[in-house]
């Protein structure tokens, strides 16, 4: 047991009264409650930096304040000590927020027995795998809070956006008999007594879910056993997927240029504390720039790359476009081959896909298509690719009901807030990363 | 291949004007596209109500308009084939919502080849069954379409709430090395060359999570491997996760009931169509009453049920209880036993949880409690419940480092939708239900 250990009190009937971003001098008594960001002891005088949900005070101790108990007790804290206050507001030209308190009542609620290897305030950090393996503690530092909290924002705007467009939230299942794009990069799961698989993907059931309700939208997690050690793969990520009837790819398109200019715009007026912890400026224009994928592959021709038209884009490739294309912009009308099963090809070219990639640079953040609505154009592509139709039986029965002509679209969040961020490793836009080498925490 | 299916024509560049709930008797030229709700063809006239995604509207084809294409390009069709028109609007007394649509182009985008086993006005159905095995279909019955319409309205006033209660979005993996509430009921998951599981709840983790960010709530899949074939367990749902610090569990359970009677609220001033299509009236006072668990477990005796102090209710307790407790009721201070090792105890007698469930007449909705936040007394209740401590590593380290307390809940949606709506069936409260007979669709 540490020695320390018999100074911590439960909470009781101790309720918080303010947020420290709510505090302004003309409060009086508070009850304040969070962890420790830092100490500077100076010997009669204790300066504490109080961290709560979205902000930080200073406490003062003084030796000589006639209540040195309380003076003993905030000597003997440490940082990412979890402590609650009951104190006096003062005005305060020192302090950093030009207020400070004065406790009158500490409770030490829980002890920091450990100091970890970063502090709260840091930017610069030890490795990404170190931060992980701590990563609840990790998540205290201001820098990374902040991006959590413009996530939260940049969900928010997402549903805010897609609900004034009218589509529906829905849920489709993550635990599925057959994949959905082909066999490779599935998590296998014992399922009572049958296999199953970990959906990489909505795809399959948001198309049928557009049969009865239009517009639908999915902001679910999705597998992919993807053996790679790269910056922007997860195993497990979040996908934000849209799919629509009555609409093709370039209705989809639009509004997927939409939904990004309305994010970037709600960040602009609603996380202005965040984008500026930050430090970013995020400004887009509509009317992100369209490349064909033939385009793409004369650009990369004639700057000296190989590549054959059919071809798929290699990091190389990717790295020149993203060095060469600054902001976001679209790929277009790609090879059907390189594209899912169930992509629907042009009017008037069996070989190009009505299809598109969201770029940010050299990063892909969103792909999506015109899908097929016909059975018997979907059975034919089932086998181009080598598939088993019975696999696919339950599917292939909805397009029995006169299935719509439909399009849609799956957008990486962790992808979108690297594109929006400038966060270079994808582990740093979730809270709990999942890769070939990681399943803890 | 189909006799008709030369009829039909992909969508080209025609695109709605309107959607059927957005017409009215002053629109004059219009383009409308769904599917065919149903069709009375009475020989020269022929009536199809075309649906689409809220509302219906009736067309008029007649032989003699000079247009005999069309009109026997209707007479061919079937219903849930997918059509777009380009026509007039007309006022008319007999149509059933007061206007017609007399269309004057026609094109038939998917034929239904198949007639499901059930109307789309149907509120009485055959077994929910063959309903799943079709259920895309299914959810064109105007009833199903209600019920997610109002579902996609209870999450967003959810959120709603929890958003102006300043709580933040996350996301826990779904893929975890360790079971979170004990070893019973995991999916085991083939993660690279690792055993893993699917996650029966995101506990730990949005613990850990209140840490940094105070106030946190995820809405995501949970995975149970319960072998039960009742109405009100599914192997996959959705969870309503909330967490928060620096409270007990009697602030939580105010805060729940404060986000049931927002819900409410919310649908009664933005769901009335909806309410209206399910026949639902629903009223909640504040103030649900609070039993203690010896409390119900003295009711239960008086009415001649055998139960001892300690031991779970059973369905035959929970029916009578809910034959007796109408509405919403909270039953709280269980037995410690009775509750995952992570339920702090009531500070005067280590026997009692401060945990609450919440009922809605038999059914359980919620669960909640006060957690521990100490180190020592969290292994002390591992190794009590006969947990090996060394899965919890990961875990048990967080609380090195100043754990506040903290208190939370799990609201399971599909579980509150029935609550709502009174569906009796829990499968359908989701779109693709899982249990241990069902994995397709």
């Amino acid at each position: 047991m540490h020695a320390l250990m018999g100074i911590e009190s439960d909470l009781g009937d101790w309720r918080r009264t303010h947020h420290t971003s709510q505090l302004s001098s003309s409060d009086d008594e508070v009850t304040l409650m969070g962890y420790i960001a830092s100490i500077r002891d100076h010997g009669n005088i204790i300066f504490i930096m109080l961290a709560d949900k979205d902000g930080e005070v200073q406490l003062v101790f003084k030796k000589h304040d006639g209540n040195e108990r309380i003076f003993s007790l905030a000597k003997s804290l440490r940082e990412h000590s979890s402590i609650a206050v009951k104190g006096r507001v003062k005005a305060s030209k020192q302090a950093p927020m030009g207020i400070e308190v004065v406790p009158e009542e500490l409770k030490v609620l829980s002890l920091a027995y450990s100091i970890p290897p970063f502090s709260v305030y840091s930017r610069t950090f030890p490795s990404i795998d170190v931060r992980l393996d701590l990563r609840a503690i990790d998540l205290r530092r201001y820098y990374m809070k902040s991006i959590f909290r413009l996530r939260h924002k940049v969900l928010k705007a997402i549903r805010g956006f897609l609900d004034t467009q009218g589509f529906m939230e829905v849920n489709t299942p993550k635990i599925i008999s057959t994949a959905s794009e082909g066999g490779a990069s599935l998590f296998p799961v014992f399922y009572f007594d049958r296999e199953a698989f970990l959906a990489q993907s909505p795809q399959l059931y948001k198309e049928q879910l557009v049969t009865a309700f239009e517009k639908v939208y999915e902001i679910a997690p999705i597998f992919r056993a993807e053996p790679s050690r790269t910056n922007r793969h997860l195993a497990e990520a979040i996908s934000v997927d849209v799919e629509e009837a009555f609409v093709d790819y370039r209705d989809v398109m639009n509004l997927l240029e939409s939904l990004v200019i309305h994010v970037i715009e709600s960040l602009n007026s609603g996380a202005k504390e965040e984008l500026q912890a930050l430090k970013l400026s995020i400004n887009t224009d509509r009317g992100f720039p369209r490349y064909t994928y033939t385009q793409i592959v004369d650009i990369l021709r004639s700057n000296g790359y190989k590549i054959e038209w059919g071809d798929d884009f290699t990091n190389e490739h990717l790295q020149f476009l993203g060095d060469t294309i600054k902001g976001y912009y679209f790929i277009v009308d790609w090879p059907l081959r390189l594209r899912p099963f169930y992509t629907k090809n042009k009017d008037n070219d069996t070989s190009i896909a009505e299809a598109f990639d969201l770029m940010h640079g050299d990063l892909e953040i969103s792909s999506g298509s015109t899908r097929i609505n016909r059975k018997d154009i979907l059975l034919e592509r089932l086998k181009m690719q080598g598939l088993r139709t019975e696999s696919f039986e339950y599917h292939l029965k909805v397009f029995d009901y006169g299935m719509p002509p439909h399009a849609g679209f799956g957008l990486g969040l962790e992808r979108f807030l690297m594109a929006i961020t400038g966060l270079d490793n994808i582990r740093d836009a979730t809270f709990y990363p999942r890769d070939i080498d990681r399943l803890v925490p």
